[in-house]
């Protein structure tokens, strides 16, 4: 079935449910950012593969919006099938809603599937088109009267993990989540989302590519903790371990029938932004809601010691493959051999030879020449470009160990480059530096992070279209909440312990894309009488290619960041390296 | 009547009523911020002078909740007026409501007076205590019957400005609020605060002290223009040309019939922050309430090409003012002669010399020595130090002119001074420049550009307790919203033609104060393929001591920021002043 056949489908079974728009979030019953394959159904539907984005359907128009990360993807993968692309100003906003608004005059039906839309998403849909006269139906599944040999629902083992691995066990976690319940007065707590359901109960599967996550759901009491989990994923042990903790195993589905038995002596806490509409509506009326964020989303932020003395291993792990695989990219260039797909291979090898490798933790971007200036480029066989011993090649990629999760993003020279180049490359290194930099008092929002990195860029008018750093998980999703560091008026502040990246960038189109990313963690630094000062440490370990900078764009302060970043980077990673690697190393991180 | 003796005629009210605990907020019916004499109900009560806070009396306790701002002040003036100082953890937070909820077991009533409180108080009182059980009350008035001698409200005249002045007639501005209104879908909406009626109808008055505002409510519907003052107060000129404009006048008290007039068929668009309780409640429960800024909030914030031609005149005047003032006081500061009083007085004299002259624009703070280190510091009799050749001196100021509101804070060097002072000085006249040279994108919000302007303190573990900026009126309130500069998520984005204090501090109690302040013009920079810049246009025009600056703590664009700057000062300045008074200008703005 081509895609525009399946689109042709819909609006049949749209005509015949009386539906004028139909709308098809990129989401699942937890709200994931990336799906088990199950639930990919815009790339089902339209062929779009990003992870961001909403299709709108009606008899007239078929439409995705989704934010410019994707727009150059976007408009090939849905050449031919029927589907348009439509620019979000807003990175995920849902525009479509005021479309919709106007393409109507009331009465008319707007429908989607409760299963794939958050109720924050529902209730936008709801406050703004209720009031206009549209009918709102979030009971309808288009999809599954078409869509022959649909993935089943994963099956994959899950497994708890060893205490000494995180630091905090589920009894302690247990506590910590009723004493935020009982704070809000809540007496039932739901959690839909999966990193949150992990955290929790510190499990871990494979039922999502590169996050090693388990679908289920978790219901608490003050009494119970009930995780509804699908048979036969848990092995006997981690069963024993759950239930020593007080847990109890249910089925995966019966979440919804015991939602259904809340009664009104209950005051149940959800995430609107995490929990998907289809379970809020399951819960009985006279239930007392209360929204707020999922106190796990905010507890797992802030790392305890031995998640971070670990992932101070992994980041020596991840810079040894790092620095392996572009002293074999360099030694290997002129051969005419490599391609972007062959080294994202090579990169993942490498990786998977160190200890701790589980998988790796996103689809590795390598992006070269103009293919770096698409920042959620993922080379397919019909676009890999052979590496040629010149221009910029840029690979974002990381990894997922048993001791932590890594995201690192470096732009290296192949040979000949640019005056251009050079002072876009230098340019969005100094963003990076003095994000890196940083010092700020308790209290700091992500959004004061991101003025310091951007500016720079913003003073030699240059800037990038994404957010400057997203949270990391701990051996969990490689992008988590709640903090963020982008302009956005986020309420939520900087917690000492709080693992987030830093990535600026710079990208034109066409030409060549530029972006350096780090993780960092946020760390107490001083108290005195102006006010209790953080700032952060560095746990990225790879060396940052000197040969691209224009250093008299430098200040010197930040030619000191950068000699001593690389200076570090050698002396941790060099005694991990065979002798020629080390020499090769230290090449590379000579002062400047 | 003392202090005491008034809080025991409240506490003895508040039995006899059953009133549990009483909040009395610094308002008025139109949610100002300095307060007509009849509403000085803090100052009245309590002893306290201060802008900003709470009072709350219980049977066991009455405290003033305020920021740190005044927490000196305050416990010098409330000392023996049987109230404590409650410090406030974040600026404008109601945390005395949380604090309520801890000292009763329900059932218990908490009582505030209407006019006092703004809808916004009001919910929160609402929201957080009666789902606890509490009863509330907001319509107490406990000081009416012990009040003797209570100030009448103001009888002075208003006018209506001459449209050359301001720019934009009150038609245009009619049929832009109600363009607003419609997008709202709302066919009425009540104006209650006094800067944004003034704003709309382009009256003026002296109703309350440096601000040129005058009492009243305008009541727009899609047909009328309603104007609600008290009678005689305009003249019968400003009558005329506002009937022109279809205002209609009528007595300030019928606005409350006329909200009582409502219909179902009524929507009112009013805004919580800007209207009083005693209003919201007097609206029919059948009227629909859309709870949103005032649209001429944010229209008046953005200054015409008019008003910015005119404020760059006043700016003029004003520097030449203060060049004047400054000349003056280091020429007499070795008499011994110079008090802060008295200083304060002479640069009122020298502003009231400059064409256009109407007031100052709030209370001048001339802090000496450690008495800077008081943010919001007014020399008192008692307080008053006598100036000598040496330490810093921190000059806080303004004028209202015709054509325009001035603010400007210098801190200039009496003499012999430390090398603290030296650096601190430095660290914010950093802060200040990376504020005033920052280049921004469309969209970028206040605290984007307060993090810019801080950093530089925070880098040397230094900071301040107050935002970096206010939005400043057209010849209107010193003090203006929609936007502001500081850490706070806001949702107003910086618009072009918006004007904002830049005035980064640094204040050491005992010590001393530094505060360097500029007001500053929004405005269109370049468009290119990474988006639209702004940047801004320092307005205010006055050197900066450069006696004080440790050159080697600034960087080199610093230093030509610096100079330039001083260099424009001495070009536009010297135009206007004696030979005398611009040599001595030429002297303080030499390159360093």
């Amino acid at each position: 079935m081509k895609h525009i056949e399946k689109l042709a489908a819909i609006r049949q079974l749209m005509q015949t449910k009386k539906i004028d728009a139909y709308i098809i979030p990129s989401s699942d019953p937890h709200i994931s950012e990336y799906l088990p394959e199950h639930y990919r159904c815009i790339a089902w539907v339209s062929g779009f593969t990003g992870s961001a984005g909403t299709l709108v359907i009606t008899q007239n128009f078929a439409g995705l919006w989704t934010d410019s990360r994707y727009f150059v993807q976007a408009n090939q993968q849905l050449a031919g099938s029927g589907f348009e692309l439509v620019k979000l100003k807003v990175q995920h906003a849902p525009e479509y809603i005021t479309w919709i608004s106007e393409q109507f005059t009331v009465p008319a039906t707007v429908a989607f599937d409760g299963n794939l839309a958050s109720l924050q998403v529902a209730n936008a849909v709801k406050s703004t088109l209720q009031p206009l006269g549209f009918e709102i139906n979030g009971h309808e599944d288009l999809l599954a009267p078409i869509w022959e040999g649909r993935p089943t629902l994963p099956t994959n083992p899950a497994y708890v993990l060893d205490e000494k691995i995180i630091g905090k066990d589920t009894a302690t976690k247990i506590a910590e989540v009723r004493a935020e319940m009982k704070k809000q007065r809540c007496n039932t707590h739901l959690i839909s989302s999966l990193d949150d359901l992990a955290w929790f109960l510190n499990v871990r599967g494979t039922d999502v590519n590169s996050n090693p996550v388990v679908l289920g759901f978790v219901l608490v009491t003050e009494k119970a903790v009930n995780f509804y989990i699908a048979e036969n994923k848990l092995d006997i042990q981690s069963q024993k371990t759950l239930e020593q903790f007080g847990v109890t195993i249910k089925p995966y589905n019966s979440v919804y029938a015991d939602l259904k038995n809340l009664t009104s002596n209950d005051r149940i806490l959800i995430d609107p932004k995490r929990t998907c509409f289809a379970i809020y509506d399951s819960i009985p009326e006279q239930v007392e809601i209360i929204e707020a964020l999922n106190p796990s989303n905010l507890l797992k932020a802030v790392k305890n010691e031995v998640e971070l003395a670990h992932t101070r291993q992994a980041m020596i792990n991840d810079g040894v493959a790092m620095t392996q695989f572009f002293k074999w990219v360099e030694e290997n260039v002129a051969s005419g051999e490599l391609s972007e797909i062959s080294i994202a291979e090579k990169l993942q090898s490498l990786r998977a030879a160190q200890p701790g490798f589980k998988d790796i933790s996103f689809d590795t971007i390598a992006g070269y020449k103009d293919h770096g200036a698409l920042p959620h480029y993922k080379a397919e066989e019909d676009s890999n470009y052979k590496l040629e011993p010149k221009g910029l090649l840029l690979v974002d990629s990381g990894g997922q160990y048993l001791t932590g999760t890594t995201d690192i993003t470096r732009v290296i020279s192949l040979g000949e480059i640019t005056a251009e180049e050079k002072e876009d490359y230098t340019y969005v290194l100094k963003g990076l530096i003095e994000g890196s930099r940083a010092i700020y008092t308790k209290g700091t929002r992500g959004y004061q992070i991101d003025a310091l990195t951007r500016q720079p860029l913003l003073a030699s008018l240059r800037n990038y279209g994404h957010g400057t750093g997203h949270g990391v998980g701990f051996f969990l999703n490689v992008h988590e909440g709640p903090h963020v560091f982008n302009g956005t008026a986020t309420d939520i502040p900087i917690l000492t312990g709080m693992i987030t990246s830093i990535e600026p960038g710079l990208y034109r189109e066409g030409k060549h894309g530029i972006r350096i990313e780090n993780l960092v963690v946020s760390r107490d630094l001083v108290s005195n009488q102006f006010g209790d000062f953080m700032d952060f440490e560095t746990l990225t370990l790879c060396y940052i290619d000197t040969a691209l900078v224009e250093k008299s764009l430098l200040s010197d302060d930040q030619i000191n960041w950068l000699n001593e970043y690389n200076q570090n980077v050698y002396n941790v990673l060099s005694t991990r390296l065979s002798d020629e690697d080390a020499t090769w190393l230290r090449s590379k991180t000579l002062a400047i």
